[in-house]
Order: structure tokens, then C-alpha cells, then sequence
């Protein structure tokens, strides 16, 4: 039988994720809202609080918790998410000896009763609560209260100060205290920020050479005025030369072929080196600075892989796994093989000594300025690894970002989000038909994942060139990115998206490969290309910055647009409400009428809106409107609504 | 860094209560289901088991798991539940090296691949196993891969005799195990029992004194005739008489007023005596006995509470509350006093004494031959004390039953019910309506709670007359009754349900408490008054004992009735199907189209309705049929089908 039992139940915490076993995820600047279920035998007063502190420090603080639902005893908290940190956090409750007291009491006071013996046993609780607080001014209320007449006592023991006191110094013995639980808060830009990848060696402008980090830092400011946050590099180390991939990723490479950079290391260096052909450290970090400057962050791939001429190689062969006839094992997805590969062997004898290696790659980058990490295949390598090492980065570097490569099956994906991944990679590339986008951003942006995923919708990539944009051309390219930029408030386009490039390596809706990719040669490519939407590139973003309701991702809602072509939904934030309508089909122009949520518009209430896209101003009227989205010349509105009551 | 770090991840297990902190419960004879996501990176196979021990026991048995959903990464197991106990049971899962060799070299064979290196890589699995086990088959097929040719070699790691040796003896160094998590299994009378209430001391046939427990024993065989399992007594130990209550709960008792059985204790002895005037501890022990003769079992009541004259508050003051002025503290709901009760405080100084005494009390009843305990407001009492208490009994005695009569919010209803209640009342008494009943019994029957809490549908209690028995009458009687014993699996009713008895002690539709009710009385009945409901109740009793359907709770479906006043569904197990509709207006009839449940009945079949309450065989065709339920003939139909199918 236990010491003291502790008769308060705390059951249901929101938010806890798998019991506690991994973190939930939120960003500087939110307020952690904390719920519980609470209660215990009889009718008796609780008080309750949640408990927080960055994890490591010794003391917490407290937030107090209010009765939200008495029927279903449903507490509420909150606290405000100030630093980059991981956070510890708890609920705390036990029974109000006073304030039950002062309940019952009250009660029979109302009914005429005569309570002189009530106050006496009301005397004992503050005696308590003086004992055990030594407060001089709870002392100073007993004498008055043995002072005085019954009129006195009552008035006394009834007393706003009497009753803000005792509560300053509860008795806590019997308290029940839930598991420590903890939530990951990130910096903004981990949920909010629009991507751009490239390849650093396809941004000059002379064919057939490597560009240089020189070169690639003058397209920056376009980059920038593009309206993007955040500048991705594919690989940007030493390629090796054994069985090295050509053109069109053919078997065997030309003399004059590159290599493609996931081919990591040679002799001039592994994964803490730079190709010498883009330069060297110092124009890698100059590029990151220009950058900077620019209000833009640099990510830098991160390929857990070995070309076969990798320094690790001779370095540390305990690494890798070697066949019975002494060779090493090449990279191999039966009966595919991949000989310009060598995986790591993470359940080598010295898996330590690789694990450290690779956290000290990364610490290596972040010493140079890095502070995003897109992780190529995550889920090829082993989760344990994963949550090892971003907590051993985090640990110094809390604003380091992760992101997940995983485009696996859903539990692997979000067992890598769980477990501490920043952002992941998702299928949106992939979902094209509104009930199916419907349904997977429900998932993403209401249901458990939007405690610990923050999906990065990337409409392109250098390996997926989708089938609705090789062959919905230019308003395609329009509506994906609308749909990315708006429905999640993280996403990403790879290069050439701005300029609707979307030539296949095969026939059209065979493959998602590019033809002639940038993976296996260098490219120049002309910026200004005639059928280019960098324009509109850049208002989409401009529209991001403008309105906060998109930085966000759990405030969309999705409303009634009465065709099945076209998706109409919202995202509020405060004072601001954003309206997003697509038309999903890059070939014909829909009509469909779109229903407000309720309370938006009275029924024959006028109003305006500003669509933000072509920047136009009309007035309607009443709860619904018809729209007419044309491929050619609006495949989408962004827009918000102004009616006497949001101007007033 | 962790020492062998385990790669495959186990989630979402499935069933688990709040993290494990509460067991889930079955009854003997289940088969234990078990799901779990079981994942890790890459693509190789794995490998798990379901384990499981009596708790208590060191030695685990274990029942393979398989992959049920790969794209969900769903695995399922179980186990036969073969005893009344408490279980342990956890999910293991690990690499499975040599399957994922097989899968992959079977890939490059099928490509046409010399496989030779991957063979000697084989080998190299197989003497792994072969040291870990010292199996000598395994160490002979060794020396015959040695001494053959490629094909040889092929043939034999490849036969189905390696395949099945090496899963004996897995390798599971780096296996992931979930937290042991419970099952308690009770009797199947914990799930499936009629109870039969009464006062013990109402039984006899001579008005102004009470009834002995040999007069009540004459009424057992009724009891039985009418089908019920369970007798259930209202407390039968020593009265007090210090501020008695009076009839219909009068301030002030007359002289010849019993009192309430629940005002307990008196000189004549507390919770382990019996009241004299219903006779001896062996008068009990024959009644105990008499109803075991006739396939029953007999049910106390314990409700913690003393009356002023309880020997407790002479022998153990220490357990009691005290006023200022030296009184005893009587119980009270303020401004309401209950002067003939005084509660014992579970936060005495020596609540260990006080636990221990209860768990005594119980366990001498248990020793007289009760295994069934109604627990009066459960509620009200700390809950770590029911938790220890039950726990303290069943260790001993698996096959106690606790049923907890807890009215009171949800949270504090379901966490009586986690903690380890066998059986809650629940909200049945005060549903009426088609939408409540769906949506109560869903939650109850399909919902989390489904995996911890027995409902026990009383369809009414000594304090409860529901405002429908008031104004509907016997059409009311009898369609409460068919809810109560086919909704749920466990049900009880108040002795003079079978009588009809609806007379409240005010006004109808007031108030819920019976007119000059058992509590506080002695009553004399005529069990054969006209009117009565007998032979429906025994009928309703026998269809449940023959259609094993009813017996259990979680597979009740509902199905279509166009008709707001028409509650139609079924519950199926095997081959028993059994449909029930119920009109649920006393006062009119209803008619209604029911639609059965998809692939039942053919569109244009034949089949048989074969009606079991009125024992009535027709034929009808096709997927829906048309009824007529009137309260006066028919309130509520309980049917099966035959259709050549069903008869092949």
C-alpha cells in the first residue's frame, strides 16, 4: 500500500504523442494550449496547473488551468512558446481543501443556516495553509478571526484576501502529477517559408563546364525577388569516377559527363568537402552569406552514401560491407543493382564511430552557416540513427531544420516526423483530384500529423516531374503552385518550375523523370524564357507575406464549391481571412458556386472582393458566388472579402 | 549512445487503455486479438510475436504475428484466453536476416543472376543460427552446402526445411519489445447475466415484520423460473436506529418503521452481520446455497457507509470525522443532511486500517459464497481504494464480480470502470429515444469504452421509476425489458417490474422514486397480481439463454427503420443472427419498412421470419419488410431468419 495515495485521476492530456514517447511539435510565438481530463471521487474543488520549462533546467513554471467542461471534466491551460528550445510540460492537480470548504458552507449560509462550526473548521485550513507557508499575513487573519464576533469570522473567512492567499499556498501533498511530456518548438521559418531548389553547377551560363558557387550566387537576387525564404542545394561535394552514371542516367558515362552529385566523394574529399569545380569553402560560405543578405537561408542536401572512390572507404572499411570475394557491396534494390553507390553499414561493429562521423558532417555545415538540411532517403536508413542525431544537433543547434526525404509508406513517413524530423516530404506531388486533396489535408492539417508533421509541398523535384504538368502545361504549373503555396504554408518548387519546363525522359505520362536531367549533366539554362511565370511566381509569394492567415497550417478549412473540378477553401488568422479557389483542371475552364461559411456574409449583405492574384476589386452580394476559373486566364483566385463589419 | 540499438519501431498496439496504466477486459473462452504497426527502414522482412503470461508467471508463450496490411505496416496475433485471470501480454518484433536474403536472391535468381557470392552469404546466416541454437540439423546442412555443387547449394537454402529450422531460432539480439500490457479475464457471467433485485426482507407473505431468509428462499425458484442468473440483495446486515429514516423517507421513523437497509449497523453488529430479524449467518449460507441449486447466484450490497449506531465508530473513531463541538460528522450534500449516515473518512490517519477492514468485509462474504457485489455510489469513495480493493480480492478470487452503481459524470463512471469494476450501471435507465439509444449504445458497444466497461441496463432500480414505466405502462414494462436484455448482454430489473408496479410517490413524471417505497418499509406482494409480466420476462430470458448472439455485447449492429418510434437491429455470432425491433412509443403503434443489413437477403428472395417472443413462423421476401409494432400485442419483435442458405 502506497504512502500517501494520491485520489485525483488525470487522464486524456492534449496534446501527448504515442504516451510520450515522442515529442509534438510547435514554433516560437505560439501559445501551448494543454488539456486534461481531471477528477477525482465526490464533489469536491480541484485546482489544477500545467507545468513547463525548457528541458535540462531545474525549475518550472506554472500556468493555471480552468474548468472548461464540468460534465466531462475537460481542464484547460496554456503557456506561451518563447524560445527555440524543447520544452518540457505537465499537468498538476489537487483537491481545494478551501475553496471546497467556502463551496459548502456558502451553500448552507444561502439556506439560513447557522455556521458557527463550520467557521472553526474553516479556521483550521487557514491555520494550515499559515503553518505551512509561514505567511506573516495568514497569521495576522487568525488573530482577527479569534478576535472577533460571528458576523466578523464569517466576513473574514469569506474574504477575497483570505481566499487569494490560500490559494498562493496550496496543499500539495496528495497532488497527482501526469508523465513529463515534451513539445519541440522550431523557429518560424520551420512551418512557414517558400523553397527553391537547384543545382548549384546548372547556374551559369557557359554549356558544358561546372557553373561556380560564384555564378550560382548571381541568380540570388532573382531568387529573392522571386519572394523565396530558403535556396536548396542538391550536393555540392566531390563526385567519385568508378561506374559513374552518364547522360539520361545511362550505365556507363561519357568522358565529358559530370556525374550526378548523389555520387558523394572522391579523391578531392567526401561529404565535409566542396567540388573543387564549384570552388572552394570560402565561396561556399561567401554564397551563404550573399544569401543572408538577401533575407535567404542556404539547405544543403544530406546524402547518407558513398561514391566508390569516398575517402570512408580506405579511411574506415569496418563501415562497409564487403562480399565473400573481398569486394564491397554495392548499393542494390533486387534485382536492380546500383555500382556507383556504396551504402554505409549502420549495423557495422563501429556503427559509433559512423554516427559520430555523420553528426560531425552535419555540425560541420552548420559551422558554415548551414541551418537546413534537406536528408535524402531517411527511410533507408535506421529511425534510431535519426532521432539520435538531430537531438545530438539540436541539442546546441536548436534552429537547425531537418527535412525528410521519405516518400515510403504513411507510418515510416510519420515515424520519421515523430521522431524528430523538422518537415517531411509528402504526397502531395501526387494528389491531383479534389476529394483526394480533400482527404489528405484533412489528414496533414487535423488529425494527429499536425502535432509532429510539417508537410513541405513541393510541386516538383528533380526527380518527380508530375504527369498533370507534362501535360496541363503552363496553367498546370499556375495551379500546383497555388495549391502548394497556399494549402500547406511550407512548400517547394525545384528550378525550371518558373520556367513550366516539363520535357520527360521518355514518352509523355510514362515516367516522372525530366529529360536530359540535371542529375547527370550540366546545364545552362535561359532565365527569361518566353512562357516563363516567374511574375507570378513572385505575387503568390508577395501574397504569402502578406497575409499571416498563410503562415500557418491548421487554420484550413475547406468549403462548398458545387463542382468537382473546384476547390474552394480558407485560412484565418486574427483579422485575416484568405480564400483560395483552383480549378484542378489545367485543360478547361469550370464554373462553380462557392458557399461562404456560415456568418461570413448575411444573406443579401454586399460586399467586396479583392482577388490578390490579377489585383482586381468587385462587389458582390449574399452567401454564395459564382466563379468561372479559366486555365488560360485565372486557373485560380486568391482572395479576401470586405464587408461593412471587417472594415468597421 | 545505447548499447545494440533496435531498429524496428512498434506503435499504435492494439487493444491498449491509456497507455497501458489500466488493463482491458474479455471474458474466459475469448480469442485475444492483438495489432500493432511494426516497421523499420528499408525493405527487409520481419519477424513477430504476440507474448503472453498469466500475470504472476516468469514464462511467456508466445503466437506468431503476421503482416496484415503491408501498406499500413499492420501486423495481428492472438491468443486463446483460457483462464479466469489476469494477463500480461506485450508485441516482439525483429530483423529477419535470412528471409530478407531469401526474398532478395530469389529476385536475382528470377533475373536470371548467377547467385554464387549470395549463397556463401547465405551460408553465412545459417552458421550464425546453427551456433546460436547447437540445432545439429542445422550444423549437417552446413557440411552439405560445403560439399555440393551451385545447384546443390541453391536447392538446399532454399528448401523448406532450412526455412522452417532457421525461424526456430531467430535472431532476436536486437528485437523490440512493447510495454507489458494487461488483460483481465473474467467468467463469461461477468458479460452475460440477468440480475433479479430484491429486498430480502419484502419476500414473505405476513405484513409488519420482515421477511426471514427462509421465507425468501421460497421464492427462488420463481426467480429461476423466470430466467435469471444473478439474485441481487439489498443490504442485508443490522439497522440503526439513531435518526431512522420513517416511511417514504421521513425525517422522523415510527416505531415500527425498519428503516433503511442502508443505514447500517447497529449493537447487533456492521458490514459482517446479518440483520437478526432476517435470521442467521447460516440462514444466509442456505440461501446461498438454495439459489446455487437452482443454476443461480446470489449478489450483495456493499455500500460503505454507517449508520450512528455502526460498531465501527465505538471500535475505530480514528476512521470518522469529528465536528469542533465533538460530534460525529454526518453526511450531507449542502445545504441537505443526512443525519442517519455517517460517511468513514478515507483520509484518516489510518486509512490503511480502514482499507484493509473493507477489503475484509468483502472477503468474508466471499467466504459465505458471494462472488457478486453491487457497489452502492463507488463514486463517492477515492478511487485508488476500488483499485487496490479489487485487485487485493480478485487475486485471489479471479471470479468476484464488482458491479459499480456509479450515476455521475462520464470521465468518473469510465474511470471506475478502467480501474477494475467488472460491471457499471450506466445511462440506460434515463434513454428513451431512437438517436440517444443509437448514439449511447454506439459508444458503448463500438467506442473505447467497449474495451473496459461492462454495461449492466438495469430497466430500473429501487430508486429509480423512469418516467416512462410511470406513463406507459405494461407496453412499457415489456419494451424496456426487450432493450434491456438484447442491447446489452448483461441486464437486471427491480423486483415488481414483473408486476408492472409504476406508482411513483408523487405525482407522475416528478419525481423517480417508487410510492411508499421498499427502502424504508416492509412490503408484501401478491407475485401473481393480474397485469403481471411474468411469462414475457421468462420468455425473453429463455430466447437469450438460446441464441448465444445474446450473449454478447460488442456486436450489436443497428440497421435501418423509417420510422422515428422503430429501433431496429441484430447482433450475430456463428451462425446465429438475431434481429430485434422495438417500438419505442408505449402509447401508439408505429409502422415501419426495416432494411436488413447488405448480402442477407437476396433482392427478390424467399425467406422465413421465424418470430421468437409470440413464437410465430411466416414467409416474406426480398431485402426490407414492412412491420407494424402495437403496444398492446406486439411492442417489440425478436426474430430470426431462415433462408435456404441459412438452412444449407
Amino acid at each position: 500500500m502506497r504512502e500517501a495515495y494520491k485520489p485525483v485521476v488525470i487522464e486524456g492530456v492534449y496534446p501527448e504523442l504515442d504516451c510520450g514517447r515522442y515529442p509534438v511539435k510547435r514554433e516560437v510565438g505560439d501559445v501551448f494550449e494543454v488539456r486534461a481530463n481531471i477528477f477525482k471521487e465526490g464533489h469536491d474543488k480541484l485546482a489544477a496547473v500545467v507545468k513547463y520549462r525548457e528541458k535540462g533546467k531545474r525549475k518550472w513554471a506554472e500556468s493555471p488551468m480552468k474548468l472548461l467542461n464540468p460534465g466531462l471534466d475537460r481542464w484547460g491551460g496554456s503557456f506561451d512558446l518563447t524560445e527555440n528550445a524543447r520544452y518540457e510540460y505537465a499537468v498538476e492537480a489537487w483537491f481545494d481543501e478551501f475553496e471546497t470548504w467556502r463551496s459548502e458552507t456558502e451553500k448552507k449560509v444561502d439556506d439560513g443556516q447557522i455556521v458557527e462550526l463550520e467557521l472553526i473548521e474553516g479556521r483550521e485550513i487557514v491555520a494550515k495553509a499559515s503553518e505551512r507557508s509561514g505567511d506573516a499575513r495568514l497569521a495576522t487573519m487568525l488573530d482577527e478571526f479569534d478576535g472577533g464576533f460571528y458576523e466578523d469570522r464569517l466576513g473574514l473567512l469569506f474574504s477575497k484576501d483570505v481566499r487569494v492567499l490560500i490559494a498562493e499556498h496550496p496543499d500539495r501533498t496528495r497532488s497527482t502529477c501526469c508523465k513529463n511530456l515534451e513539445v519541440v518548438v522550431d523557429r518560424v521559418r520551420a512551418r512557414y517559408a517558400a523553397w527553391y531548389e537547384m543545382f548549384p553547377r546548372s547556374q551559369g551560363t557557359e554549356p558544358g563546364r561546372s557553373a561556380t558557387f560564384r555564378e550560382a550566387e548571381a541568380r540570388l537576387p532573382e531568387i529573392s525577388s522571386m519572394g523565396f525564404d530558403v535556396v536548396y542545394l542538391t550536393p555540392i561535394h566531390p563526385i567519385g569516377t568508378t561506374n559513374r552514371k552518364g547522360r539520361n542516367n545511362a550505365l556507363v558515362a561519357g568522358p565529358d559527363d559530370p556525374g550526378s552529385p548523389y555520387g558523394i566523394g572522391s579523391e578531392d574529399g567526401g561529404h565535409m568537402a566542396v567540388h573543387p569545380d564549384l570552388g572552394t569553402i570560402e565561396d561556399f560560405r561567401h554564397f551563404v552569406h550573399k544569401a543572408r543578405e538577401l533575407g535567404m537561408e542556404v539547405a544543403l542536401d544530406l546524402a547518407v552514401q558513398a561514391s566508390p572512390d569516398h575517402p570512408w572507404i580506405r579511411e574506415h572499411p569496418e563501415w562497409f560491407k564487403f562480399r565473400p570475394d573481398g569486394t564491397i557491396k554495392y548499393a542494390e534494390n533486387p534485382p536492380k543493382k546500383y555500382q556507383d553507390i556504396v551504402n554505409v553499414d549502420f549495423y557495422s561493429e563501429d556503427w559509433r564511430g559512423l554516427w559520430k562521423e555523420l553528426r560531425d558532417v552535419i555540425l560541420f555545415w552548420v559551422e558554415q552557416g548551414v541551418e537546413t538540411f534537406r536528408v535524402d532517403n531517411p527511410h533507408t536508413k535506421p529511425l534510431p540513427f535519426w532521432e539520435w542525431v538531430i537531438r545530438e544537433v539540436q541539442k546546441d543547434h536548436p534552429g537547425v531544420v531537418f527535412l525528410s526525404e521519405a516518400f515510403t509508406r504513411p507510418r515510416v513517413m510519420q515515424g520519421l516526423a515523430k521522431l524528430g524530423f523538422t518537415q517531411s516530404y509528402t504526397y502531395f506531388t501526387w494528389r491531383n483530384e479534389k476529394a483526394e486533396l480533400v482527404e489528405y489535408l484533412t489528414e496533414l492539417t487535423q488529425d494527429e500529423p499536425k502535432e509532429y508533421m510539417r508537410p513541405n509541398f513541393f510541386a516538383n523535384t528533380h526527380d518527380i516531374l508530375p504527369h498533370i504538368l507534362q501535360f496541363g502545361g503552363r496553367p498546370a504549373f499556375q495551379l500546383r503552385l497555388v495549391l502548394a503555396a497556399t494549402l500547406s504554408s511550407v512548400y517547394g518548387i525545384y528550378s525550371g518550375y518558373e520556367l513550366c519546363e516539363n520535357t520527360p525522359r521518355g514518352e509523355r505520362g510514362t515516367t516522372v523523370y525530366y529529360a536530359d536531367s540535371e542529375v547527370y549533366e550540366y546545364k545552362v539554362w535561359d532565365w527569361d524564357r518566353p512562357g516563363n511565370i516567374k511574375e507570378y511566381v513572385a505575387r503568390i509569394n508577395e501574397i504569402r507575406r502578406e497575409n499571416p492567415a498563410l503562415h500557418e497550417l491548421t487554420n484550413l478549412r475547406f468549403h462548398e464549391a458545387d463542382d468537382e473540378n473546384v476547390l474552394f477553401y480558407s485560412k484565418t488568422l486574427g483579422e485575416n481571412t484568405v480564400f483560395v479557389v483552383v480549378n484542378l483542371d489545367p485543360h478547361e475552364a469550370h464554373e462553380a458556386t462557392l458557399s461562404y461559411p456560415l456568418g461570413i456574409v448575411g444573406d443579401d449583405e454586399a460586399y467586396m472582393i479583392e482577388e490578390l492574384i490579377l489585383q482586381n476589386e468587385w462587389k458582390e452580394r449574399g452567401p454564395s458566388r459564382r466563379v468561372r476559373l479559366d486555365p488560360g486566364l485565372n486557373p485560380a483566385e486568391i482572395f479576401r472579402l470586405r464587408t461593412p463589419r471587417t472594415e468597421a
